[in-house]
């Protein structure tokens, strides 16, 4: 057993800047034993998250780099195909850590079985895994909207961002999107029903904002950072909340933008509206996962909360497609395909 | 009756950075009749505070401006001489905003008598008033320093600082201040008892902050901004707590600092740190009021908690205290004498 040879990508070199094709390399190498407390995986979903370029660097983050020369990093959901933890057996669907691979040694402690119950187990990856329990648990605890207050996020038609918003809607708040395409701002409208999805590539998105929150905003769910940021930051209401989950357009930076320093100003808008901002990361609220997941599976039986998924096929393709990511030519939560 | 003379200093004219002297000028006027309601104040003492400087400039801020032509905005402890208010008789000492007087028409429900067993009355404008309640309530709210944590507070002789750096070693913190002179330093470290207190002036104060908090920094109480903000950001620990009370160093301000603009690496240290920045106002936290002061007049009757009052004698010499308070030529609570 275990004679199987095992395709995966590595992380070839660190990026400078924004990362290449030459960053990232396909090997493929025989698999070893499983050991005792493991099980062994057939991948069939791997997810790709804007978080991972964070990981491709060298420098010091919420979690340690990925080595050169070491799988990248990575949620996964797959099958058993051979188990040494008493918790798991051939053919149960698991999401766990697996990595950009197509086979995945886990440790039986490190990962969890997906809901049968679920429309798909690939939903253990968006909005009933990592992106959705992040968007739970940054308004729960963080965002807070209450009922008539306004909500804006940006990247609203992916993973995160569309929760954020449609929980926004559930607490009977406005939510307010910010998109890369028309398109995606029409769906993020119809399908998600957010009041108003604006294009961040429109020149006028400061104007268009205010418009849209002729009341001011109450919480900006940040997860992009940059232009979007600026905008929102002179909408921003007495006491408003910022919970601070990602910040997408500056990932790739290699060095600060020019100057003014904004930074007294943007501490006296703190002192002065009384704001609070707080980053978090998902597993801070690692005890509230399962009530996450139990309501977000609730919401969708009950047809209040829509979600996308945007398909690869192919471990081959997964690196262009992180790229693409990074850049937002994915339409909903992005996934490869493995099998 | 109120045929009184009374002595007021008005706003003359909103200052373009620095206040100068010409903007602020001493009136005499006539008083008016005290009003169904009001009670009629001999003011003592005439507290100076950072945030008037914000009172002076016509943008909106968390509190109306004071008007050109207007009295100053300023709390006030003094003695009731005439009564149309219930509550109050002759004789009474009561604390409220009474402005930069020697007279004040206050309306009895916005004053509050001072407790008779204080040390001195003067203490509702210091440790027992605004300031210490300020510490008290940004503490218990959003600082929560815990034992064996590390706190930084600048501005540490101060009125509001001497406060928080003593509550961080009640609740058996490491409490490092930095002050404005050595003198100061020496008085922070012997009387109040902080750890450490250095100098900001110090052209090695990075270097020093670091050696004098090994293991980080846990809670920073912003009360000044500029230079001191910039040596404890990379020391701050994941999960640091920032109260933002003040930003003294930039009150002045008549334009943002050259660049670059690294406000994208200060929303990457909050979300990777998890950092939690938050403005607040005293008043924010009113319904802690009696709670704080109850406590804090506990400690200072145990002898936990240290307090230095710096007095100006008589009102024509309010402009120049302020104006050196805003150069933190004070050392301790700066309070003007007016009888």
């Amino acid at each position: 057993m275990n004679q199987i040879i095992n395709r995966q990508i590595q992380l070839a070199s660190r990026p400078q800047g924004k990362p290449k094709t030459e960053d990232l390399k396909l090997v493929e190498e025989a698999l070893n034993e499983t050991a005792e407390g493991q099980v062994l995986v057939r991948n069939h979903f791997l997810s790709l998250d804007p978080y991972m370029r964070g990981r491709m660097n060298a420098s010091k983050s919420y979690a340690k780099a990925v080595e050169v020369g070491e799988v990248m990093t990575g949620g996964t959901v797959g099958e058993v195909v051979e188990s040494r933890h008493t918790d798991f057996k051939t053919g149960d669907m698991v999401v766990g850590n697996g990595g950009w691979q197509e086979y995945s040694l886990i440790d039986g402690a490190l990962c969890r079985k997906v809901d049968p119950s679920w429309p798909s187990p690939s939903l253990a990856l968006g909005v009933l895994g990592m992106p959705g329990v992040t968007a739970y648990t940054g308004l729960e605890n963080i965002g807070k909207p209450k009922a008539g207050e306004t909500l804006v996020v940006a990247a609203a038609s992916g993973a995160v961002g569309a929760v954020v918003g449609q929980i926004a809607k559930i607490r009977c708040a406005r939510a307010i999107g910010i998109a890369g395409s028309d398109e995606k701002c029409q769906y993020v409208k119809t399908t998600l029903g957010f009041d108003e999805c604006l294009n961040h590539h429109d020149p006028a998105l400061s104007v268009k904002l205010k418009e849209a929150c002729p009341d001011g905003i109450d919480v900006y769910f940040e997860n992009v950072g940059g232009r979007v940021f600026q905008a929102v930051q002179p909408l921003l209401n007495d006491f408003a909340r910022i919970p601070v989950c990602g910040l997408i357009a500056h990932y790739n930076d290699t060095q600060l933008p020019d100057g003014p320093d904004p930074t007294p100003r943007l501490m006296r808008d703190i002192l002065v509206k009384r704001l609070t901002y707080r980053g978090f990361i998902v597993w801070d609220f690692a005890s509230q996962e399962n009530e996450a997941l139990k309501t977000l599976a609730a919401w969708i039986a009950e047809g209040k909360l829509q979600y996308r998924e945007d398909f690869i096929n192919g471990l081959e393709h997964a690196p262009q497609a992180f790229f693409g990511l990074l850049q937002g030519k994915n339409f909903g939560k992005l996934l490869v395909r493995l099998h």
